[in-house]
Order: structure tokens, then C-alpha cells, then sequence
């Protein structure tokens, strides 16, 4: 699960004292530390669902004392009154978590909601669906996992666990088959060596060169026919820029093995939701 | 200035260290360390710009020996091709920060364009534009400051600094009366007192308490211009709830003082920027 | 509770780090592990007690297995001899935090202490008794929690959270009313907007240009009573500067809105505590 | 120098965010960026000055730009009205660091204060006076430090580099002498093994099992002279518990060889300073 | 450069912290902070240097005003006596430092001069040596700095950068094709899918699967030779288990495509350096 | 115990994020969340064993719902298949922990298998076997604590619990009794005053101003005899410098009080453990 991870862990507090930070003014003094309530996060708009278990955690590290009910799964369809999850515990605890929690199971929600639209266009094919690192500073590990979520699959997840030989990486290194001698013999073994080509003639050169994908840069539709056909049994081909659904529909059927689709995360609105509480009999066990 | 904040420069550096992580297996690879270059950041769309200092800082902290030169400063409108900076030094540390520099400035200038849009609307008027906390997990600081930079005022920055006793606080403490009476003699002094309301009923009790800032939540303008004619010379008034473009000109008309709008951050789509870079002739006085 | 703060909780963690650092080399070469004892915290002075919840987060931060009994609260009298909390654990753990804890405590208490001194003075009126940020460097949240306890209220708790334009503002941006309308058009629209004056005509001057809150620094009392009736229905009031428990009765019978005195951190001595403790029958289902 | 190290740095970076968090919003509104200004820390009382280094790296650590330049030097008298230091840069970051500059100033030479007056109390003797663990949570270097400035040495700093064994552990371990013994084969070697001793029956037992230094605790003076006549040339002596600056001297002419007195940190008051700005001609280098 | 990256410069900042923690008591009472000195660090036995860049960045960051000389290049072979660095500055930072310094440059040259020792023995041939994670724990960045140091290529830096199917995920997954099918589909696209293998019946099916790397585990010559013969020209091969630098030399002449040898950090001694000082006049401009 | 201790606790949680980082690609893709397994650590090597609180945190740390049973003591002699801890809980966690564990293990069980090398050859005698500061950066608290386990005593911990004048103070500072006096005078109380010797001049003016304990560092057998005899009664004698097993025997026949050794650390090999997982039946209660 993706919070079992502890950088996304500390992602989580940090969002928690970004929101609460020297103190919740407004329920330190208005509510008592004694009053217990009950609160359900409600979808406000049809879409998929994508943070339920951060919302999880976040309800637990928020304070001690709540429990938490998911109704819904991430990757689930919602319809706006949809009650995605229901919490008991501290009333405090349960405001002082409200907008951290919906901001980020509205922010992963609406990237899970861009990506099915993406990859519906998909189904059927042999073609993958990849994100990119167009992601919010911070959030790269949930925002890449709301995008499994939706349906995709990652790309890489930084500058250390792929190699992406790109034209600046050409323009500086200076010859793209010496750039992949290099990467080939210098890099960490596990890693595939991939190549951004916008011509035949480089998709030519990087394949002589060793080059294992091809990231198919703004290509238009007959070029990418081409480099298909060219690489077929050989190398595998990713199709890139600015690609709109029916773009990546036709990829699909020109047969190139991933599309990459910055708009997966950089496009994706806040998917709305709100929070809504009701106070409870006083626990007898609570705070003295 | 934005980037002066100890807390602002943690997360750009927390940014920087998600991206590269272990360590640039490409760049390390295929980039000799000696190699200088020129880069250049471009906007691909129209739009307002918001992010140069956050950019000058990733420069100056992804690795030491870089120049950089920003050429339109923030708030500035954008044409598709301008170039807003130009940096130069290592080629290896130029290639580090390109993502996550990009991606700050897309968000932030995404935000600053949506916040123009709406901000347009209030020109001439007494009302004054106010964001929310639908802000990004972990980067809520800069992209309030985008909200200023697009023309808006900031609301509170998170629960410590503005007391705002909303529907949840009303009903686990059950009066609002009695919690705006808490709010003003046990919260910090220097904060104002703001109430949520949606009747006129509680208009009129919450302003009786002492409430010194009204939020009108999802008001329709009858009741909006009611309100203000009640609250005249008394108290400040807010109007809040998914307002477009169109609602916030209206609420003008009838005199509110502010209105909030959760879509500046919400709903802004990123702006396009690319980064091109040349090489440069090596520094005689570079890494040997 | 103010221990709910996870920054207040790290204060906490750092307070034990910085006293045991690599290690207790006394406890760890004297005492089994398997000892287990009972401690009480005991106040040697007269005073007001504040603290409580700190220790008992001490008490569970620095190891697993102690159970912590408080028996008398924050806020409450103490006689010297007067035993305020008992615990049960493992005796390495209670030697290790013993030190740690005490300071808390005594730092504390002897906050709350003077701040009842100081609030016994204003029983009957109006005016309310607020702190500064003259506090410790890393406490002031906890600081400021103790002033709370022994009848005081906050003023801002830092930079963030509160406008008071003072006299070395002024001084470099050079007119206070124009100070005062930046604050009302560019600060975050919850704060009140304070001003330091310290002559009628500037009174006047700051009045005029809208400030919210007036800070009466060091005038004598015909002065702030001229102030006060100047403001009178219009805005708050605040005196100031090296004020004795006479002055601020002084100033409440004047009716100034607030008077803020440093000394409740900044002159308050550590009220006097011990930790004895008596060893338990081994545990039997302790460590082994 | 105490500034050197990084503990130390850490600590003076957390007491600047803890005042500025998310932004001066008073500063940020009301002064422009370009704005230079020169401070002066005034002394406004008679005492010892301590933490004049501090001073100069929260200086440089709030923002590039601040040139200082100390005056006098810490352990030197002051007078009311004594310019310690001087500083010129951005008027932004003079205001953000002036409070934080304050308190580390106020408090360390509230401590050199105090230290110096027992200290006078030890001139011509060899009995040397040291400090407690009775310091203010976080600020343990820096408090010793001030001790040392006003003429003190240091115990222990905290549990890790010293032995002592005091009347709780005896409690534990059941033995004084089994105690002693654990000590001296199991701490690390560099460590003399201290006990704490209220019977002359108690320091027969500690010397016996090896004891390098006795901590008399709350000893009467005949009691004091027999076990310092009993130690002589053996083992070194310590007096303790809260000794007034005539018990120090007389302890000095019984001839022990250290006095301990946690009033030092816990009993000083803080020095009285202020900061005074005035404008500069705009810095015809500095930003944009 | 290793020490680019941020993560490293943390380690090395937690690595002089946890030597000079609170503060270096000898260093501080015995050597005036005005005294400037000159360090050698001299190697004392024969081996392939590796840790410069690390020696240098300590330097620079246990305090300002050293100047480091590197005098000999990573990779380079040393005798005993050979001078690989000097540096002038602070006498009290160059003491500060030693320790620290000198244990990183032993434990990095101790891996590479480990590494050139396997390395040399697959000269000539196409096989490669790669190492493992049995790195220490906190420095495996460092460490596999080393091992390309000595003539080495990484394999994953850790979990998140490399599939590797190993023995222990197919007893819980129950089927090595299945995991094979899982990791093709849903781990991110650029990793290799590399399985462990010990029989040629593993070996078929885990080919036919789509596996692209297999590690063959304590396999012996013979099994190796058949496995190498099985998968020319369709999957790579990496022999494991033990292996001595005969074994690797052997593993060459069979033509596996990688050999990974733990032995390169788990057995490597570190290698012997010492640091000399000798004071130099003092600075004129240095600490007043 | 030493994972009592919080920083060593931050060096655990540290080791676990440099090998998993963003995510186990391959478990994550590979291994159902709710798939429960078995683990065994097993020693494969003869040696002396330490490190299983280690083993036992990091379990716990990894994730929730893992059960540890220890099965072998710190200290306890292994042969090669000896099971020493077992373990049960999801399998995801089990396969993340293991590497990490696994080279804690082997590491603490190294040093503490050299240490106990060393030791027996003092068995009988009053000479003690310390340790030095060559341990691997960020482990030192861990490989002193398996010094201990193996036999061996501590030396100092780091620069901030023991004065050690090396013959680089000297060197810096100019005089050896200039040297001790100061630290006499100025360094923390509760640490002896020892101090590098090469000759028996040295030594008597080490002894002359105060040393309590000397360094004798490289002496051949017969100039340490003299060292010990004279010092005899009246300072503590420290034997260092490449000292083999029978030099030990031989140091402490001479009567030394200490011998000191780099080895224990600098030259241990890990001892190899491994790590065999075997599939349960799924947990009931575990993750839905």
C-alpha cells in the first residue's frame, strides 16, 4: 500500500503542520476537548475515487481516538452524495483534519478521474498508459499512485530509477549514440536505456546504438507508423506531447507500446468533496 | 519576498531531493562534469507569470556555479514563446532542476492566471478578491502567494492564524452564540472573529455575539444584498461557495467586502513552460 | 490540549535528546533493565502549577511500559510538599527522563505562577492581561500555553499570525498611515490591524488611517486615560512597557482593553520540584 | 566558539522559524524589499553580556545582506545604554530577527549576570563553580556557555558524558557500592564515577567502592569540613542544593572543590535590551 | 559528482555531528580558535584511493576558512606515505574533523581497493562486475560510489530502482511466471525484470515468462555454462553467490553478461590513513 | 538497551528509507498485501552474535502486525545454522526489512565476533580492551554497543565526552602542560584528562601537570613497562597503535590498565546470516 511508504508518511504530517502549525485557534477555543463526533467525507461530483487510505492515515495521525470506516474503494466510480468514509472520535481531531484530508483526496481523486478518461480509450489494446514527472512538487509518489489507480502505469518516478536520454541530455553530451554508449555501460544495470528521437534517422541511429525504447517525441501519425514498423520485435516505442484522448486512441492503433500523457496530472482538476459533522453522546472514557 | 521563508526553502530543497533522489542516473551517466550550458525557459501558453524567485532559488540551490537572469518579472502577462529566464553554468545541474523548476512554475503561474481571470471582474470596486486553504498539500505558502501575485488577497494561512468558526464548529459545540463568545475571549487577540452563516436568523445572532467577519455561504443574491444592508458600517462580509467569474462580479454589485473563491486553487490548470538549453564552451576555471 | 501539537511534540523530543544524546551512561551501567520503580513529582514551593500534560507526554516518549497518574491539574494551587504526579515503569526510563521533565515543569509553573500574580490584579474588570513574544527561544508555544493557565490570554504567537506595525517600522517606512494602509490591503484579511503609538497626535494619526488596535507604549497614566477616551467605541486599546502588577491595576481602572507585560516569561524564576522514586517488585511480564 | 557547532546552529535556525513561521505579515505588507536599515541592541540594564556570537548568526541566518559588527565583547560589563552592536542590511530581515536576537540575548546574559555574582563570591579560592542539568529545555550549550562567560565551569552536559550517581539509582540498584562498581567497568572509560552522599557513613562506603567525586547534597557546614577532611587528597568534593552566594563562600573556605548551583540558569532573570532602527539611503546594489 | 547529491551531504553532516555532538571538549579548552594549522592526510599502506570529494566537502563543512588541496584522484593507486590531501585553516576545524574524514577515506578506499582486486580479473573480457546491497546501512550511495571508484558497475541502488524477483518472493507469491507477468504489467515501466534462478527448469520457464535478467544463484560451472548457452541473444545472465575472484574469473570465460560480488563491501578491510598537523602563523584576518 | 535510545533509533528508521526510498517496485508489483509469511534468520558462519534489538525494532518499524521471537542472545556463540530469530507477519514487510536487517546482523555480529577475539587473550587479567573512534559514520553508538557485546569496554563515545590530547593538540597548542592545564581548567568536569605520550619524558611531564590517564601510542613492550611502572598508583596507562592479539596478551602481562584497538572495528568482516521465508495462511484479520 502506498502509505505504508515513510517518505509518504512524513509527506502526510508535513501536510497536517502546514494546516494546523503553532495551533487550531478556532476549535482550541470553541470546542471542549471532551465533545465526541461523528464525520462522513461525501463525494460532490461523479468521478473515481483515489485517497482513501490517506485519508486513513491522516485521521490516525491527526490524534489519537478516531476510527475510521472506508465505504468505498479507491479506483471505485462515485456519483455526487456518494459517502465515501465515515470517521468517529475527537471532534477536535476531526476538524482540525477536515481540509487536509479533502485536499488531498480531492487533488489524487481528480488525477485517478483524468486518467480513466485516458485510459477508456485504451481498453482493448496492447497499448499502456504512462504518466510523467509533471507531478506537484512533494506529492510524486500519491500522484503517481492515483494514475494506477485510474488505470495507468508509472514511468519512471525520478531522475534516479530510469534512464531518459532527452534532447537537452544530446544537446550538452553532443552525439546521442555516444550518450548511449554511456548510459549503457556506466548506468545501474537494472535500468533500461531509453532515447527521445524526433526523426527516423535518429530513431535509426539510437537503435544502432543500443537504445532499448523510444520516446517518440511530437511525432505525427505516420512518422509513429513508421517507427513502429521499423522497431517491431527490436525496441519498444512510447508516444509523447501534448497528446489529447484521441491522440493516444490512434497511438493504440498504430501499435506503439506506451503512451505518456503529461495532462494525466498537470490538466486534472480537484475532483469536490466535503466533509460533514455531527456531535455524539460524550465517550465516558475520553479525556478527564 | 516568498522565497526568504526557511519553510518555503525546505520545500523547494524537499522538491529538488524527490526528483533526483539517489542520484541523476542518466545525466551522471552521459554528462561529463565539466560541461557548461545555457538554458532557457519558455512559456508555451498565455497566461500571468508566477514563480521567477522560486525558480532563481532552485538554481542557486541544485548545485553551486550557476548564473541565472530572470527577464519578466511575476505578475507580468505571458505570450506563447516569451522567455521568462535564462541561466547558465553546469550542464549537469541544469538538467537536475529542469523538471521541478518547471513544475513549480506551471502551478504557480496556472494559479496566477486563473486568479487574474477573476480578479478582472472586481476591477473598480471595493471588494477584494480572497483565496482559501483548497491549496496544494505541502505548498500552500507559495501558491497563496500566487493568489497575490494574480491580483487576490490572501485569506488565513491555515487554522493557526484567523479564527473562522464554520457549520462544523457550530454543531459539535451547539451555539454559535456561545462559541463566538469562547472565540473572543480565549483565542489570540489579534485575530479577527469570523462566523459562517446561511440565514439571515443567523446573521443576526452571530453579528449580536460580536462576530466581526460574516461568511455567506452559498447565499443567493436576494438574501447576499439583505445581508450587506444589515451588516453596513457593522461588520465585514464574505461570499463563499463555488463562485464563477460571473457570481463574483455580482457579489460586487451588492457591496460585499470580500469573496473567497476555492477555484483559484482548485480548479487552475498548469501553465505550459519548456526548458531548451544549448552548451557552452568549457569554463577554464571549472571542476578540473 | 496543547501536547496535541505535533510541534510541541518535537520540542518534547528534542528536550529528552538533548539531555540523554547518545546514551544515559549512569543508568545504563547501574541499572538492570528489568527494575521497575515508582516516581513522584513534588513541588517544593508554593505557586501555580502548570505542566501536566507535558509530563505525562515525557513520561510516554521516553520509553514503552510507564503509566502515569497526574493528580493534580494545571491551573490548581500548590503547597510545597504537594505531590502532583505519580508514575510506574521501568526505572531506567524514569531516570532518563526525571531531569527533563522537571525542567518543563518548573519552567512552566513559574510562568502560570507570575501570570496569576499579574491576573489577580485586573479580578472585577474588563481588562484582559496578554503576554509578548519576550519567551523562550522553542517554547513560546508552551509558553504562552502556561500564561493561559495562570489566567492569561495571547497575544499573536509570532510574526504570522498577527499585525502590530511598531516604532522601528514606522521608522523605515516612514508614515504610519501609510504603514496602516499596506497592512489593510496586503496582510491576510483576519488579523486586526495594531499599531504602536506613543503621543496623542499620532493616536490621532493611526485612528484616522484605520488601525484596529492601538499599543500604548510606556505613557503615563493621564496620557493612556486621554487615549482612552479619545478611542472610546472605536478602537481597542493596549498598554505596555516594563508595567508591575500596580501599574496594570492601574490601567484597568483607566479602561485600556488590554495590557501586555513581558515579565510573566521574561522575569518569572522556575517554581521547585523533585522526583523521588522507590523501586517496585519485578515486573513479570517485563523484559526478559 | 559555541556558534561553531551544528547542534547549536540548528537550535538558533528552529528559534527564527518558530517566530516567522509562514511569513512576518506585519513586514512583508508594510516595508519594501529595497528598504535598508541600520540597528543598534542597546543594553537598558547594569549586568555581564552573553551571546554576542548568537547574535551574529541569526544575523546572517535570516536573510543575505546584514553586515554586523559587534561592540563589546560577552563576559564584559554593561551599563544602561551600552551599544553592544551595530548591524546594517535589509530593513525585513532586521525586523524579523529582532525579537529572536532579543531573547537569545537577554536570557544568556541574564545567566553571565547571575554566574558573575556567585563567581565574585569564589575570587582567591581554588573551589571552582559549576553549573546543573537545571537549563532550559533546548538550550543546554548555549545556558553552559553563558555559565562559562560569567565565570563558571561546567558539569556535565548531559547524561552521556558524565557519571553520577544519585540517590534515585542507589534507590533502584539497593547498593551504593554495587552501584560504584557496575560503573567503573561499564561506563565508558573517559568518565570519573561521581556519587551523590548525605552521611559521612555514605562517603566512607562511596570512597571505599572507588568513588572519584562526591556530590554532598544539602549538607550542613560541620558536615561539609569532616568529609572534606576525610577526602583530602583521595577524592574531589562537590557542594550542592541551592546555595546562596554565602553558602558558596563559605563552602570555598571549607575547602571543597566544587560548588554546584542550579540558580545560575534557573533563577537568572533576563537583561533588559532593546533594538532601534533608522532608515538607510536605499542600497543602490541591492534587489531589483 | 557523489557529492551533488543532497542525501549524500546530509550523511556526511550527520557523520561529523555524531563525533562532535555537543561540543569537542578538548578542543575547546586547550587550542586558541585564532590558531591556524595545516593537515596532511598521508595514506599508510598500499591500495586504490576513493573518498576525496568526500574529504573535501567534510572540510568545507566543519566550518569556514579551510582550504583543501587534493593531490591525488580517486581511482588512483596509492603506496604507503603517499600524501593524498592538504589542507590549511582553523586548526580547531581540522582537528574537529580528523576523525571523521579519515574514517570515510578508509572504509571507500578500503571497497575500491577490494573492487580493483576482483575487477582486474574480468580484463579483457565483456562480463561485468556489479555490486550488491550488503552495503552499510546509511552509506550504500557512498559505497557504491566506491565500487565504480575500483572498476565496478552498480546494480540497484535499492528497492525502488530494480526488479529483482528473488527466491523468497516466489515461495510467497507461488509462481515465478505469475510474478513475472505481475512485475511486467504493474512495476514501473523502465526497470528490467530480473529473476533468480538456480535450476535450467527455473530458467526456461522464467524466460518464457519475460523474464530479461536472470541471477543465477550458487550455480556451478557446468549449470552456468548450459544456462549461458540457453539464453545467448535473448536474456542477460548475472552469476551470484560467494563468489571469489577466481570464481569470477571463471564466470568470464563462460560468458555470463554480469558477476555480483558482495565480498566488494562485506569483506572489505578498511584501508589505513592517518591525518598530520603542524600550526602555521597565525591569520592576520582570521577570528578577532 | 541501546534501541532505547532515540537517535539510534533515527539511524534504524534511516537505513529502511535507503533501501526502500520510493517503494518496492518488485513487492509492490509481485506480492498480495494480504499474504502472511514466516521468516528465519539464520547464521551461516561461526562467530559471536549481536545485533538482534536491532533486528527486533526493525521489524517492528517496517510495518505493522510483524511477531518477533528471538531465539539466540547478544553474545552467544553461532555455527553456521543457527536459527536466531523468527518472525511472522505480512509478507510484503518481511521482504522489505531483510536486507536491512541482515546487514545490521552481519555488521554488529562482525565486530563483536573480532572483539571477543581480542578479549580472551585478557581473560585473567586486570587489563580491559576498549574500542576507538574508526567505527563506521552514523553507527557508532550500534558498533560500541557490539564492542560490549563481544567483551570489550567503551572509550570515549565521541569529541564531547572525554578529553584525549592527541599529538596534534600538542602540536597546535605548543606545550604539553600548557595543554593539561587548560583542559584542567576549562573542560567539562566529569571527564578524566588523558593524554598522547610517546616517550618517558613525555610522559613525566604529562604526569607533572595533571594527566590521569596516558596514551602510550606505538611503544615497544620494554618502554611500556617502564611507562607502567612508573605511572604506577599514580595515573591510568592506555596501550594503542596496530596492536595484534598477542600484543594485547603482551600489554597487559606489562600491567597496562587498557589496551586499545582499531581493529575491533576497522578490520572486522561481517559474519554472513541469511534470511529463508516460507508462505502462511492468510490472516483473517489482516488488511481487507
Amino acid at each position: 500500500m502506498v502509505t505504508d511508504n515513510a517518505a509518504v508518511r512524513r509527506v502526510l504530517r508535513q501536510a497536517l503542520d502546514e494546516d494546523i502549525g503553532s495551533g487550531d485557534v478556532t476549535t482550541d477555543a470553541v470546542v471542549d476537548p471532551a465533545v465526541m463526533a461523528r464525520a462522513e467525507v461525501v463525494a460532490k461530483e461523479a468521478g473515481v475515487l483515489a485517497g482513501v487510505p490517506v485519508a486513513v492515515v491522516l485521521l490516525e495521525m491527526v490524534g489519537p481516538g478516531i476510527e475510521a470506516r472506508p465505504l468505498v474503494r479507491d479506483g471505485d466510480s462515485l456519483e455526487p452524495g456518494t459517502v465515501v468514509l465515515e470517521a468517529e472520535g475527537p471532534a477536535r481531531f476531526l476538524l482540525q483534519v477536515e481540509r487536509t484530508l479533502l485536499n488531498f483526496v480531492m487533488r489524487l481523486s481528480g488525477i485517478a478521474t483524468m486518467t480513466r478518461r485516458y485510459a477508456e480509450r485504451l481498453a482493448g489494446s496492447k497499448t499502456r498508459l504512462l504518466d510523467t514527472r509533471k507531478t506537484t512538487p512533494g506529492l510524486r509518489v500519491l500522484e503517481k499512485y492515483a494514475v494506477r489507480v485510474g488505470g495507468g502505469r508509472n514511468h519512471r518516478l525520478g531522475l534516479y530509477d530510469g534512464i531518459l536520454i532527452k534532447n537537452n541530455h544530446i544537446a550538452v553530451c553532443g552525439d546521442v549514440q555516444e550518450a548511449i554508449r554511456r548510459a549503457r555501460s556506466l548506468a545501474p544495470m537494472p535500468c533500461k536505456v531509453e532515447v527521445e528521437v524526433r526523426t527516423l534517422e535518429e530513431v535509426r541511429r539510437a537503435v544502432e546504438a543500443g537504445a532499448e525504447v523510444l520516446l517518440l517525441d511530437h511525432m505525427d501519425r505516420d512518422e509513429m507508423a513508421r517507427v513502429v514498423d521499423y522497431c517491431h520485435w527490436k525496441v519498444l516505442t512510447e508516444a509523447s506531447g501534448n497528446l489529447t484522448p484521441d491522440d493516444v486512441a490512434a497511438a493504440a492503433e498504430i501499435g506503439v507500446d506506451f503512451v505518456s500523457v503529461g495532462a494525466l496530472t498537470r490538466s486534472a482538476v480537484w475532483l469536490d468533496f466535503s466533509m460533514r459533522m455531527t456531535p455524539l453522546p460524550e465517550d465516558p472514557h475520553g479525556p478527564a
